[in-house]
């Protein structure tokens, strides 16, 4: 295992993640708490709301407000998300955010039909159109998410092949606009990945876009996160979403609690730290804030280590 | 991952674990129900029951009888597990039951003394007696457990060197009895491996017993679970115990759902099948029997797979 990190970045996604997918709507200053003890945790990066159709997403209507509401602290990068220029410019008259641009690739066609109204190839021909208003409005592009990397419900089996042309894609169309390559997250949307399946694609996107840091966006729909995790990790890959307790959505409704979405954070800080790979985060304060999430969700959450407690007290 | 082996033994130990952990007794037919359809899947070996006593484990008080209850199928091992020779005589008259000898062993001096009322090298000294039992009834030593090898809460981290020196007292022992050495199954009892410490205490027990076949017996107690399996397969190691729905107990209450116990038996064989790992087992029929579990049992077990179902209806 000697490709192993020393150091993991890990972009929380749980606050923006729970609070949109849960049916309720909760209260302004409880998920306010969240974030703030998430921020207190080390954590460098948290996703704190959307900025979607109000009517359509009725939990994340007043995501201005929730912004607004924060006490942001010195060294968090507090983001938010939006999906049409509509949403963009509602962010960008949110106070307290960091405006961080993303580009959107999907790897199935089928899935890109779904969200977008349109095939993957029009999906991609549209990021330069977000590549230019991001430079226009000065903000720095940092990710580009490639969706249904491993995988789709809709389409079935994707080949490494167009996973490995949107990458270049994404990096010939930054350099003709004179902007660096962002980070390319290879994401397991549907719970596809396995540990092979992480290393085969990391190392081909690696040869294709060397110059690009790579990341790994995991849901644990199948319970392979952790492994698969462990797979990037070994395959060099220090960079991570990930979501307190396990918040989040799963495509499949009926268990939230055994279902996961994103893989959960606290467990992966954990397992980091047990092979003396450091993420910059308080453990103990984290496992802290996803009891929060979990008081505050009000069920429990699929995450192991804030239920079993990390090993610190019996050492 | 070239060290892959190409097919996995999974021993089943749903059944015995779940029954025994839950407050609620099964009744009897529900609990053939589940075996039979185990045994349907082909899996080769489920641990049924347990042979402990009754006023302190009410669940199994009449595991005699859910033995005598089983059709038995074929080239399928319906094993039961005891503690003390009166247990073993309980299983010995039992109808349906193929005796398999297990040795017992402790890395923590703490842990022993809080299960057997001595120490580790109490309990270990104690071997000698069971090998000459199994010798005497004829019955092959199968099985090697060593307990908490991997951390204990108890007692703390356990040197590698404590359990090394017990796998080869075992190997020496069971040479002085003229018996083959058995499988050394290394136990994450509580949850405390990662996947270093899984590739360093693998490494080190088969240098120690070269000849002696590996076994791991994880729990996904913290949600490193998947991510052990990963480094035993990644390490040679062919031979796991799983419990069905991830099925059974957990060192802390209150949080069933979340907080596993024993890997679950088919999100590991999803694993494997998705990693091109045979394991003999169909899990189509798997993942019905553990939904099986789930309605017998009457609430959301930990397994993924049977939620979010294989991949082999999207391909």
């Amino acid at each position: 295992m000697s490709d192993l990190p020393k150091y993991v970045e890990v972009r929380e996604e749980g606050p923006r993640e729970g609070f949109q997918f849960e049916q309720r709507i909760y209260a302004l200053e409880q998920r306010v708490e969240l974030v703030h003890a998430l921020a207190d945790t080390g954590i460098k990066q948290i996703q704190v709301a959307s900025f979607v159709h109000p009517v359509k997403v009725p939990q994340m209507a007043d995501s201005e407000a929730f912004f607004e509401a924060l006490v942001p602290k010195q060294g968090v990068r507090y983001t938010g998300l939006w999906l049409n220029k509509r949403g963009f410019d509602r962010a960008r008259g949110a106070t307290n955010i960091d405006l961080v641009g993303s580009l959107n690739f999907y790897a199935s066609n089928a899935f890109s039909h779904q969200n977008n109204n349109c095939s993957a190839d029009e999906a991609r021909d549209m990021q330069r159109e977000w590549i230019d208003i991001y430079e226009q409005a000065n903000i720095p592009i940092e990710s580009a998410y490639i969706m249904t990397a491993f995988g789709c419900n809709l389409e079935g089996a994707v080949p490494v092949e167009r996973v490995v042309a949107l990458a270049r894609w994404c990096k010939e169309a930054c350099a003709e606009a004179g902007v660096p390559v962002p980070a390319l997250f290879l994401c397991d949307t549907v719970g596809w990945a396995n540990p092979l399946s992480v290393e085969r694609l990391v190392g081909e996107v690696r040869r294709a876009v060397p110059e690009a840091r790579i990341g790994l966006h995991l849901h644990d729909t199948r319970g392979n996160g952790a492994a698969n995790l462990l797979a990037g990790l070994q395959n060099g890959v220090d960079l991570y979403d990930s979501s307190v307790a396990g918040l989040g959505g799963c495509p499949f409704s009926g268990h939230t609690s055994a279902a996961a979405g994103n893989i959960c954070t606290e467990d992966m800080v954990f397992m980091c730290h047990e092979m003396g790979i450091e993420t910059g985060i308080d453990l103990e304060k984290l496992i802290e804030a996803a009891r929060l999430a979990e008081r505050i969700i009000g069920r429990t959450l699929p995450g192991h280590v804030q239920h079993a407690g990390s090993l610190a007290a019996f050492r």
